[in-house]
């Protein structure tokens, strides 16, 4: 196993003991929950608070994005598992300040169990709590209520956390994130498997000079499993299935996240941009404020995706409000 | 070859074509020449100018932490291989604002002779052109002079350009790279090679569960070769080489930074860090905002190296410093 890590049962609290101690101006542990990590920077006067979580192994999804004006607490599983409904409980009580709490997290059936039995118990204090899922991976179901959450978490999260800060009552909030989620789509292409630190093992199997295009960023299956073609290939096929799925048309703004799912390096993320950014020219599609980056990772997987999100006035405002994490700023 | 590029040769410039178009707010191409990136953002007003760069392949160095009050030109050479003088010319000629430039780059022989002979040409045309050698790596040389850059670079850098956006003159800015440089001490290991595009095959041999501590970023020679080993053995090593170089006594005061050389996922290096965290601690040594991340890869390879970096107030200063990049912002 080509990994760092010591008795891989205590990887994630290990990682999470370094990511308090690197980032202690920012976040600290729940008081009374090690599995919830909390912003030191939380807004004074009373918000609603905004609370995203999963199964750990995405990295800097989702604890990465717990600061100023963006996620107010992070609730962190096992790996690829979701948090039991105690600490989805413990950080409605760590953050919530009146104003009730927003739950964001991709769609898997796993962290929607424990995190509505956290949602009830929060009801049982008074605390009302909604849920936002993300379903942003176009190719994992055919009903958009079905699809997972990938990369598009960033954004929906961003666009929730934005008018958070900007005061908006607790309806306002969720209809923000699902205004964001419903115009978020994206595909992947994974080239190789994530590693688990307990078994040493990858989680599937993938020789050596295969990809398969659509996978999920656990592992979930996609379109097909074929050679690795040329960046431009692979590239294609993605848009070619966003742009119809979006019914993208001239004229439209979109924002566009590449998302390097953990070993791809640098160089080919800018190589794939490159040509994302060659075709919604071509087509006549502006460009605003384009992401490139490690923003939602499966480990070491060496693959990416490509997030598109249709803009209006609103979306593009609460996209650009400032925030401040370790690993997202906006100034 | 797990790698989404197109033809290996064209790597380089679509890469710089993609980072262009997605950086745009900050940097831009030099006007003649398209492997010199040029920052957007420089001082209105004359400054000594900051010109950092080397082979493709370490990103986000060099070309990300050109922007505001930090780099104002990357030079950029094919994959681990040196620019060739032109471009380091070109880039004097860029953004020269009359009171000279600071070339930076690690200690790497191509580039000492490509970067010589564009401070030469501009010496011909009447522009100081001073340079500071990164030679961070501390088990690469005996003599510290022979010593090579590595992930050091990013403090070294980083110290002279705060220098340069104080308005200090050439001298000085020179002199405050040669005092982060003489305080910052580095040691990596490495658990695979990287990829070339152009070849499709690693740069060298490395056995699936083989490790060398000590190794370069290009795959220079490190200690030993080993079994890979728990990581806090890892950190252990290179923590009592770093200890015993730096003769590091409680009381002092040290910058941490743990770099990812691409393919090593964020869980494992915030189990590096905690690591890090407790040594230090327990030693007395009080740690100045840390950071953890791929700062200077080496493409796909997987490893991580430890940077420390003996603080005073003056470099204190320095590296807190606010500026805004792509990839390195202090606010």
């Amino acid at each position: 196993m080509r990994r760092l890590v010591n008795d891989g049962y205590e990887a994630v609290e290990e990682m999470l003991a370094g990511y308090v101690a690197a980032q202690g101006k920012y976040v600290d542990f729940a008081e009374n929950d090690k599995r919830v990590i909390v912003s030191k920077q939380m807004s004074e006067e009373p918000r609603v608070r905004i609370i995203v979580g999963g199964g750990s192994g995405h990295e800097p999804l989702f604890l990465g994005y717990v600061g100023k004006d963006f996620a107010d607490a992070a609730v962190v599983g096992n790996i690829n598992t979701s948090p039991s409904p105690e600490p989805c409980y413990n950080a409605v009580k760590a953050v919530d300040s009146g104003k009730g709490c927003l739950y964001m997290y991709g769609n898997y059936a796993g962290d929607v169990m424990n995190f509505d039995m956290g949602a009830e118990m929060a009801a049982d204090d008074g605390i009302r709590v909604e849920t936002v899922l993300v379903t942003d991976d176009i190719y994992s179901a055919e009903n958009v209520e079905d699809r997972r959450g990938v990369a598009g978490d960033l954004i929906v999260f961003k666009a929730a956390a934005s008018a958070a800060a900007k005061g908006l009552d607790l309806d306002a909030v969720k209809q923000a994130a699902e205004k964001a989620n419903a115009n978020t789509f994206s595909m992947g292409v994974a080239l190789s498997s994530s590693t688990l630190p307990v078994t040493g093992k990858a989680i599937f199997e993938m020789k050596e000079g295969e990809m398969e295009v659509g996978m999920g960023i656990h592992g979930e299956p996609g379109i097909k499993r074929t050679s690795i073609e040329p960046a431009d290939k692979v590239v294609d096929q993605i848009m070619g299935y966003l742009i119809e799925e979006m019914k993208l048309t001239a004229g439209e703004e979109v924002h566009v996240l590449i998302n390097g799912l953990g070993g791809l390096p640098v160089m080919d993320q800018y190589i794939c941009y490159r040509r994302v950014d060659e075709i919604l020219k071509e087509k006549g599609v502006h460009i605003h404020s384009p992401l490139v980056g490690n923003y939602a990772t499966s480990m070491d997987m060496i693959g990416m995706s490509i997030t598109l999100v249709r803009l209006d006035d609103e979306l593009k405002d609460l996209l650009d409000t400032p925030c401040d994490t370790p690993y997202f700023k906006v100034d």
